[in-house]
């Protein structure tokens, strides 16, 4: 297997964490997306949408979109149950990480390690409000669970957490959400015997 | 079951249509979100993000977020492929519709129908160029595919046309990507035999 990959990307961070997880060699090809590399119509026929990551399972077929990659790869593992309702409430968390995580924690927070605040300032106010909604539905729900779906540490954690866990570097308040805060050093706690390339490095990760 | 839903919404009517085929009995439940009721502390219980629809499976036992929903209810079903590389491309266009296609094609269209466009000036620009990309991501594949996923009709279809097809009410350019046009004709043509309740009708679904 290949993966496609930007390594300042959080969305590349959730596969390589599972990777490491379940000790999956896979091939690191790297794409200079802000040079163009995701664009251009070689990587348009990996995904048509020409985004990273993107995981080449076998020559010529493709996966694209972070969170199906990790359900293809969780598949039959514990990172992933079989039992139906249980599923579900994994891949609410999946489907709520791509609509309200990423795209405003992950986005201010890039906006603010890459100095672009000023440019975007129209739009911070929505962002902002989106991402303390996100906040405040996972504190919520943290309150209650040890991890966000059937009490156990599941791709739902592993997505969620890759954006999350840095919400500071975008001054978002994680202080005043306590149970997100024990659930990040849950999370963090399940990679720490991971090879250095895949366990939590925040050097690593904390430029865009 | 029960159906938490608000009629208008395009999310709602991915589950509706899928219930539909399946010709699975549901309970509707109409929640009026924009008089808060999605937002308080019962249906915060249901969803901590407050948000429609919601599928309470057993009483007690909710599942949010339309597309995991539509995994839930298409599982071992001709809606969603068990073998892992078909999967993972329908679970594909599921993530790509929430992150590229509502927030962009259907907050647009919000906007457009509701006369907010003005009060939203300064987010415009940046909509329109997501709703192009993600229209001109479709227009790619469909020029090579009959559907979205495995050349079959499945839940990544009913997921994506849900916004996508009504994106002209956004004043969005379907006319020129032709290979969409003609998947929105396949689409609608897999529904037209079901009970007027589930069926294609532009006016039921046209505001909001």
């Amino acid at each position: 297997m290949k993966l496609y990959d930007y390594l300042p990307s959080q969305n590349g961070f959730k596969v390589r964490l599972l990777l490491g997880h379940l000790q999956v060699p896979c091939e690191q090809v790297p794409v200079a997306i802000f040079q163009g590399e995701s664009r251009t119509a070689a990587f348009l026929e990996k995904n048509p949408v020409g985004a990273i990551p993107v995981l080449e399972v076998e020559p010529g077929a493709y996966i694209a979109e972070s969170n199906a990659i990790l359900c293809y790869l969780a598949e039959g593992t514990q990172y992933l149950p079989s039992e139906p309702l249980a599923r579900a409430r994994v891949m609410q968390w999946l489907f709520f990480e791509q609509y309200y995580v990423e795209p405003a924690i992950g986005t201010l927070r890039f906006w603010t390690l890459t100095g672009r605040l000023q440019a975007n300032e129209p739009l911070l106010a929505g962002k902002r409000a989106s991402a303390e909604r996100a906040l405040d539905a996972l504190e919520r729900h943290l309150g209650q669970h040890a991890f966000l779906a059937n009490d156990r540490y599941s791709i739902a954690d592993i997505a969620v957490f890759a954006y999350s866990h840095l919400a500071a570097d975008a001054e978002l308040d994680l202080r005043s959400r306590p149970a997100i805060g024990r659930w990040i050093d849950r999370v963090k706690a399940q990679s720490v015997q991971l090879p250095a390339v895949y366990a939590y490095t925040p050097d690593a990760i904390a430029t865009a």
